[in-house]
């Protein structure tokens, strides 16, 4: 998207499934992405917000499921999503620090789009999820202010940015830049074909780790540079998975739970630091908040057919975590700190990824 | 049922709602239960069995749910319950340290009536909750045989007694004999009216916190007997939550979880010492085994609807195990321990239960 | 405290065990509490803080772990605590809608206390719970300011009061006035006595429901009552347990799970509509932010002990959700909505607690 | 161990950590393992016994978690493992359909160790796991038999051999024979030396998956091969983790969850259709069964230094399978169903693993 190299520009390919148009999480029908980018200084963060269909939220939920990988994390919002299983707002993204502002922006966006929250009806859960920039960008300065939320909803669009941009701008990936990226895959069923989409905000991994597709890039890297710039890894990546398919919550829950794969083959060891959190949601069925006479009617996929499913999670998962390295652009941040751009390294060591 | 005299014979009606036919789990349709009660000097145990529809259970699955309150139990077969949200065999009720033997007769049991398991499709989830009846009986014996279990099932039926019989046998209630006892609550909903039924194998408990309806039964028989049965806890009951409600199976999970208001509500503090487990299904949808080329359709509430659904849970789990009290008789068993029936207490002490 | 008039005081005890000095959660050494009360016209509502202990919560944890009995609710920072089995900051209490306010001011406050966040070492994990007072509150307005929490913390204190206070200024109980109530237990093992401490934040139950110690004044009050105030139950309750127990986190879940005993006993259903969360910590171990070179010592108690905190914990959820009910003061709040004082009603219908 | 040829022996290595003496699971001390090997004609099963101490498992117990990957499995015993953190009983493998017999054996050799079980105390918590070894073995035949269960505790040793024996007789990996494999990391921390061991029961993936250490040699024996074995992964591995680290059953389980990292890079995408169920105990610290009057004191580690722990984990259950398949023999069984030895194949297409 965007004129940016991705990289099935460098002639990778993960897996072996058929990608969407956009290859990117909004190959998924109706759902949008748009970022607010901070960058100046030490002022390294940003908003991203991930907007799953066009109607009201709200009024017309989705099927929705969470799963922690590793806890160390604060995303809010997964209490009650697991509890009754549907999502009701825009999925937002930022770093640590900022979630109390991003979900008080979120809540009010949520009340001006419906003045029955609060009066005739309950109240709204926002979902927001976190990584943190802290090295590059001074968090403690909790830049992102509420305008900021909503111009970020605002910019959502089928098509958008990798790499440094939005809650993406002051993210690390293998120690090196990353951010946000994202990837999509097709599936075939007897009934339809369906698309899994998955947008990741990265921010772990040690450089030595790094494995594209099988080879151990980050140890000929490290190997390369003068100067490492391992530290130890927070760990941190938040992974949304956006669906057509017809799923529960619980077969939902399942497919989420497969990004471990695709988390694992890029490298990573599942550190300590920080939190590894996967928000999912299906478009394939609107929950109306208010009730109806008639009970719902859920479409389902039969279990049997979930192993191309889980496939297709840890194909996109891999290969957005990958999106997001190769996208991502050098960054000078809070006090000098800064991470290389994995791109200028392949160009620096005139190393060619395809295999 | 059976002219067994039953907590309303005496007059205390639980909570608001409207009991079924038999005031039973089997006044779901298609629910039958079996008891093989083995009740002679230091074999005081035997097997309960609940069969949840009448057709193939393993080709026709219902979905289902498990909860663990205190996980102090060795329950089997939850593990891919939760996974994958379908029961497939009947519910087998015993004693502790004849879980193997019962699992193994189920297995058996399922293997005859589908010769493809094992052949042309995987294998089965047996299903089979324990209490410890250690106290009356002679628990290393392990005096259950797989027999037994096949003629539990044989035996099932919509009537069936309650009390000290099948895997009631050598239980305790608050102190006293206690065992298998049942109920049932009627629900209108717009879209109809449905059942939800209880049966519990109760073992928990001790006298002085008895409560029945609010009265503190418990600490008057205690001051009324000379000699008190009091001691630790062990605190295990398994439930089993019985619906044609039309619910997924995370729906179905909430729901059973208010198993827990019934519980305390006759007095338990929710002890250490053993297992506190329940197990529902509902019969409003069967789940296929074998995969169809369309997608599954499943019906299911609105999630307001559920405040008259958990009251009914809450109401038919706290008359359960109040009937398993007070249907159970007087038993001697395992080194002439022994435990009153609370009936006999009511009488001796000339209590009226009536308030 | 502060006399006003409790449960005990009108000669109803609760449980067999006794209480602590203050009969409230400052019972545990170390544990204040503080409110901010926003009383007046349409602006019904506040924040409770409970700091855990009066040291650096950053650089002493606390071993704790939060619960989920119903999860239609907003509960922020539990995904952490249970990654990492700790508590770094105090807990704050407020309305739904003022979560991410006071996420946010709980961030600014800790910051300010720990100047290596964010630059030496990660971020913090804030702790927020919530109920939904918009019956009484304009929740949409959304009062709570930053400064409110800063006060609140300030104001932290042994002695507190309870009832139309802090968080609980706007909140129902039993489709009465409700808010924050208290109580604990002491508990003799053998190496020693200890303290469990519990505060609430009732916004629970329908009238006809309530149960004081069995009776079913509710029932009396609404037969009494020319008209009611019973609307469907939001169901929402935030428990906070403290103790000075010795126990490891999985321990400390044990024990916190036994408080829907208590809630079940005042009349509880567990309904549907909000979210009711309990959130634990011991006090009994520091847990060093800084890594030593040595192991930490854990000291925990043996399961065996669990019964007595497990009735302690039972009983102090009870009699602090029925301590709530009865100091709450009548309130008139948004669009002229009110709810009676329970203690109002005792007195005007002549009723006598006392059994 | 015992002149098999494991991966380490075609020159190559997994991850950058040190192996313990034998690269088992072993290496942990006083662990040891038995076989039992059922193999001719339709009968190809077995079972595998880990003993945890040689002590008396169930008067010391042993800190202990379980993990849940894909719960399409039987495990029997996770239930009390997770509420009580112990372990305290021998860990038992075999095939689905065995699991009642072997827990019912299981029982029985607690109960000749320990006459107290039933009488003067509770009942005993047996952990079996299994998989599904339908293809290679007529697994309706339920040839495992209680005398096998005995002979395998009674075989345990700290030399034990890998791949088609014990419970892995029958087990495939990768669509390739698999069954038993170990390894084990050695790990300093500022405090003591520790190990971390694991044994695998594989059972799982599809051969075009296969990859050794980012090798795609899945795909390239698939085209040298002229017949495939490919069919609908099962998706089945049980793994035992030991290690003698001081942790908490929270940091274990945090421990733990790690092997879904190495079992990932050897090529799964954690398929639907069986149980992937991990197991970990720690030697560290001694539960007591009876209560003494002083608390219980348990050593943990610092959360700072998981990070090395986990990348322990994630390495050794790589190698694990990987040594699972590179000794594994070619199996002949049920209806002359077959599938060949990883090692035939590597000689008969002359390939190198060495890197």
């Amino acid at each position: 998207m965007y004129n940016q190299k991705r990289l099935r520009d460098y002639e990778v390919n993960i897996g072996r499934l058929e990608t969407g148009f956009y290859n990117a999480i909004t190959d998924v029908e109706g759902v949008t992405v748009g970022h607010v980018t901070l960058s100046q200084g030490d002022m390294q963060t940003g908003v991203t917000a991930i907007i799953p269909h066009q109607g009201n939220m709200f009024k017309e939920k989705l099927i929705a499921s969470s799963h922690v990988i590793n806890g160390f994390g604060k995303t809010m919002g997964t209490i009650q999503m697991q509890e009754l299983g549907v999502l009701e707002t825009p999925i937002l993204l930022t770093n640590t620090l900022s979630i109390g502002t991003v979900s008080d922006a979120l809540i009010q966006y949520m009340l001006e789009k419906n003045p029955e929250i609060g009066r005739s009806t309950g109240t709204v859960n926002p979902i927001v999820g976190e990584c943190n920039d802290m090295l590059l960008n001074d968090v403690r300065a909790q830049y992102v202010k509420k305008e900021h939320v909503f111009e970020a909803l605002q910019n959502a669009s089928t098509e958008f940015l990798e790499g440094s941009v939005g809650a993406g701008t002051g993210m690390l990936c293998y120690s090196l830049k990353g951010g946000i990226g994202t990837s999509s895959r097709r599936i075939q069923l007897e009934h339809g074909k369906y698309t899994v989409g998955v947008l990741v905000l990265s921010n772990f991994g040690i450089l030595s780790d790094l494995m594209i597709n099988g080879r151990a890039i980050g140890q000929e890297l490290k190997e390369a540079l003068l100067k490492s710039w391992e530290e130890k890894d927070k760990g941190s990546v938040i992974v949304i998975v956006a669906t057509d398919l017809p799923v529960s919550e619980r077969q939902l829950n399942r497919m989420i739970k497969r990004s471990v794969a695709g988390l694992s083959r890029t490298g990573s060891i599942i550190t300590h630091g920080s939190g590894e959190v996967i928000i999912g949601f299906s478009t394939a069925t609107k929950i109306p908040h208010e009730k109806s006479a008639d009970c719902l009617t859920i479409p389902t996929i039969h279990e049997e057919d979930m192993d191309t499913v889980f496939r297709a999670v840890g194909e996109a998962v891999e290969e957005s975590v990958l999106n997001s390295l190769v996208t991502a652009t050098h960054v000078v941040g809070r006090d000098g700190n800064e991470r290389p751009a994995f791109k200028d390294l392949l160009k620096k060591f005139n190393i060619n990824l395809k295999q």
